[in-house]
Parts: structure tokens; sequence; C-alpha cells
């Protein structure tokens, strides 16, 4: 069954295509040399976009958008004309401005946002790699009115890429995001600069902390922008956040030479972090998609961290 | 030949020992486990520290002091008792607070200070790790007056444990490891607490670019505050920029919906960082310690970002 059309065919939709196989997906993509990797490797991805989405609607295949937000516009455009009534998911980094474009244009009965934790400081379909969402969370959105049979096709297709499905809805999860990835990309900015403005003594120090801290400063400047910048107002608060702990422990130490509480609530934070990773084995909650109550159970799910599975 | 006292049988301290090898180094550890965790693998570890000092006063031995920045003073108090000629050097994380200590005790004669760039979240006996310092870059300081032949030893060492010899005066080391190091350190603490502070849902979404980013927040606190609290004026030069820089880009998120400069010049500065590691294979400067302008030399090689060896 060719059941998943995914728009856009970089390092996440691309490595979406890769782990479903070519029996089971087919795709666009915008650039052309994208899509001629895509097929040299044995995949239908297309440069017409039209085209894509009329088979996706004569198949009904759920229609994923893999686009970085600034192309998310023209590319639900396209959806609204070709393919209005195709179930609908997306990969985009962040939920409630892809929830707002999909209602302004009328697509949102069939729509449910989605969001794996995967990527690397890579993009494009040579960073591509069939095991990026294995063992990664995948979130998919638990919003007002969400359709449940799309709900069950997107976590379906999540649980088929070896991710586990953790349910909130947007606002809560652009909350936070702001938190574990948006503010960790400026953090990150901020310190390679500081490091580099070092000069050459100081990179040839930079040890396995400089390393790991300023990693995803690696990332593409215009991806970056494309995932944080649209977060705009939740990673503001984080950020305003960040400042303040930084200011008094700033303070502090030039004051009284200690950092202060930062580095006691840091360690106990990590350490929370730990515990959160270890009992990601836990059982999953099993949900029905469209019983009474499913989506307040989802949010309670993910409010607590835990899985969630379509129940059969 | 048994050449190395090694006080302080630590993360650095220990594993020092233990690249060295039984036969080569020797050593003393405050707590009565961590000595006896070192003798049961075969070392010659005491918790006598008199006696310690006095074998490596007989035995021409360079004392290398492994223990924290607060335990320093009563550790080099020995030292002057008991081996007041001795050569010395350090693995402590700063350098000038050392360079201090040392010389208010009239132990600067034969005194060249040194930091191994390398570490893990873990502490004790029980982490250390004879290949620790394989590829690392080893700090040993070119300050003003430095022996000579004490520098040969520490670089030697150094060589020895795998390690690649930069050199620098211990005020401008101090100024590199606050950008590369305890900043880092600041920033990891207030990011992880960013994180859990937006509880269950936040941690389950964390993914690699949360754990690379709080790694060094899973150091115990007492040993964050001991690497980076003496380094108290550089340290806070450093937050000072950092605060600048993530206020600037927090003013332009807010104001204009974009992240502003920070975003280039940190990916630059990661792009710097990653061609500095590539180039450090580079040949190494050869430095004659004692000949006219070696020292001169050792820091031009240093403010390169050059590794340094003792010529012949």
């Amino acid at each position: 069954m060719t059941d998943v059309c995914v728009l856009g065919a970089g390092l996440i939709g691309g490595s979406l295509l890769r782990v479903l196989g070519p029996d089971r997906a087919f795709g666009w993509n915008r650039s052309t040399p994208g899509a001629e990797a895509a097929t040299a490797a044995g995949f239908h991805v297309s440069t017409d976009l039209a085209v894509t989405l009329r088979r996706a609607a004569r198949t009904d295949a759920l229609v994923v958008v893999g686009v970085p937000l600034p192309a998310l516009g023209a590319v639900l455009d396209a959806v609204a004309e070709h393919a209005p009534g195709a179930a609908l998911t997306d990969v985009v980094s962040v939920k409630g401005p892809v929830l707002a474009a999909v209602r302004e244009r009328g697509l949102g009965a069939r729509f449910v946002g989605g969001h794996p934790m995967a990527g690397t400081a890579d993009s494009g379909w040579a960073a591509t790699d069939p095991d990026l969402f294995r063992g990664a969370t995948w979130l998919v959105a638990a919003d007002d009115d969400a359709d449940p049979d799309t709900w069950s096709r997107v976590a379906r297709m999540a649980v088929d890429c070896g991710a586990r499905v953790v349910s909130s809805t947007s606002a809560d999860h652009d909350a936070a995001v702001a938190r574990i990835s948006h503010l960790g990309h400026v953090v990150a900015e901020a310190l390679a600069s500081a490091g580099a403005r070092g000069g050459d003594l100081a990179l040839a120090l930079a040890a396995g902390s400089f390393r790991d801290g300023t990693r995803v400063a690696g990332t593409a400047p215009d991806l970056v922008r494309a995932i944080c910048e649209p977060n705009r107002d939740a990673l503001v608060t984080v950020l305003d956040e960040c400042l303040a702990d930084l200011t008094a422990a700033r303070d502090s130490l030039a004051g009284e030479g200690s950092l202060g509480a930062l580095v006691d609530e840091g360690h106990r934070a990590r350490r929370a972090y730990e515990r959160a990773q270890a009992v990601r084995a836990d059982a999953a909650v099993s949900v029905t998609p469209g019983a009474p109550g499913w989506l307040a159970d989802l949010r309670a799910a993910g409010a607590a961290g835990r899985e969630v599975r379509p129940a059969d």
C-alpha cells in the first residue's frame, strides 16, 4: 500500500522515505538535485507538487509536510488546491504556527501535527538515515477536534519508524521545545562565539565539553533561524529565565566569589533528565483514538512524559 | 626510575598513575578508600603525605599536585616542609591562583604549572583511565623565570601520556579556559535548569542536543565550583560577553522576530573550532628549554594553537 506522501526530501522527510521504503511512500522535493538523488536511490520523488498531491488524494495517502517553516505556506496552498481532503501531518519543529497556517486554509479537519525529536547538524538527502527515528520521541499532537483516524495513522507511522509516541497540545509542545531544543541552539551559538573570540590558543585548549556544548552551532544558520524564530513567544520567555539565571550567577561570582544556587539546580536538573531517559522503557499508555476523553488521556500521558500507543 | 610523585589519586591524578605505571609513579591520597583502591590496583599510594614527600625529595621525583584547588594550600604547605627543593607541577584547572600559592610559599624556583584538557563528569579512582590523556592537549605553563629542566620533565611526562603539549602564560591559559571550559559549565547548568522546569513533557521530548548541551551539568556541584570559581575575573568577563550576546539575540527576537547576528557568528565560530581540530596533526614546534628566547617561542606557538616539543 502506497500510503504516505512526503513533501520535502530533506533530512527528516528523506529519512522518512527511506525507513518506509518505496513500496509504501512517495514524495516531492522542490529542488531537482534532491529529487534526483532520491530517485537514484529508488524512490518516487517528483518535482511536480500538483501531480504528487493529486496522486495522494487519489490513493488517500497520508500527506507529511517536511519543508522548513518559511516554505510551509506555499506547500499548504498547493495542498488546499490539489488534495484538500487528504489526511495531513507535518514534521516541522514548531507546532502552533503550523496549526494556524493549516486552519487558515480550511485544512484542519484531517490534520494532526507531528514532530520527530531527531536530527543532526547536517541537512539534505545526503544526510538522510533510515535509522534516524529509531528510539526517538515523536510528538503527535492532541489538539482540540483532532481527527482520531488521522491521529492513529500518524502514530502508527511513527511506531513503524521505530519511534516512541508522546502526545500533547501544540502549545504545550512549543513551550517544551523552547526549553529543550531552541534555547540550546541559541546558547550553543553564544558559547561557540565566546570560545572563538579567545583565538587559536583557546581553540587549541578546547576539549570534549566545548565540542559537545557547541555541536548544534554547526547547524546551518538559516535552518537554526527557521527552527527557532517561529517559536518566538516561548523562546523569549525561556531566554528571559536563562538570562536571569546567568545574571544571578555572574553577580554572585563577581560579588562573593560563588556561582550561587545555579550549580546545584543545574545538577539536579541533569539528574532528572537522566532519570527520565532511564524510565523510557516503561510500558506505554494505550489510548483508543475517538473514545470519550481520548484527547485528555493523551495529554495526561504526555504531561507525565509517558509514551502512548493507539489501541488496535 | 620512580620519577613521578602524584598527590591526589582522583580522576586526573589517578589516571596519571595508571598511564605511567607503578614502576615509574607513586603517590598520596587524602582519603583511605581512594588510597586502598589504588593500592589494590598495584600502585604505591600512601595516606601519609609527609612520608610520600620525603620519598619524592630523596629520589628527585617530579611532584604533581592533583588535588582540587580548595585543598591546594594544605598540600603546598606540606611540600614546603618536606620537599621544598622538588621539581613541582600541578594538574589543577586554573593556573594563576596555583602559581600565586606556589610563589607565596617560596616554591616557585622549580615550579611549572600544567593542565591536561581531559576529564569526564565522573570523579575518583573508579573513574580513572590510563587512556584519559591520549590525544588531549596538555597546557604546560611558560611563565617568567620558568625552570627549563622542570618544563622539560613536565612536557615529557605529558608526551608519555599520549598528550600534545601547548604552552602559554598562566594568565593567558586562565582567560582561554574561561571561554572554552568554565563558561560552558555555567551555561550547561542554566540549560539543564530551563529544561527540567518544563517538567516531564519537556524531558520526554529532550533529544541529542539537550543531552550534549547539558552533559557537564552532570559533574558534581562541588567540583564545578572548585573548577570555575577560582577563575573569577576571567569568567566574569566572558559571562558579561555571553550575557550581552544573549540579550541582543533576545531583544532582536522579541522586537523583530529575528535572532540577529548571533546565529551567523556562532556558526562561523564552530567552523573555526572544527578547522582548529583538523590541523592538530600539523608538525609540532621544537623548542630548546633554556635557550635564548625559549619562553617567547613557547608563547608564540601557543598563541597560534601549535603543539610544542622539547628539543632533545
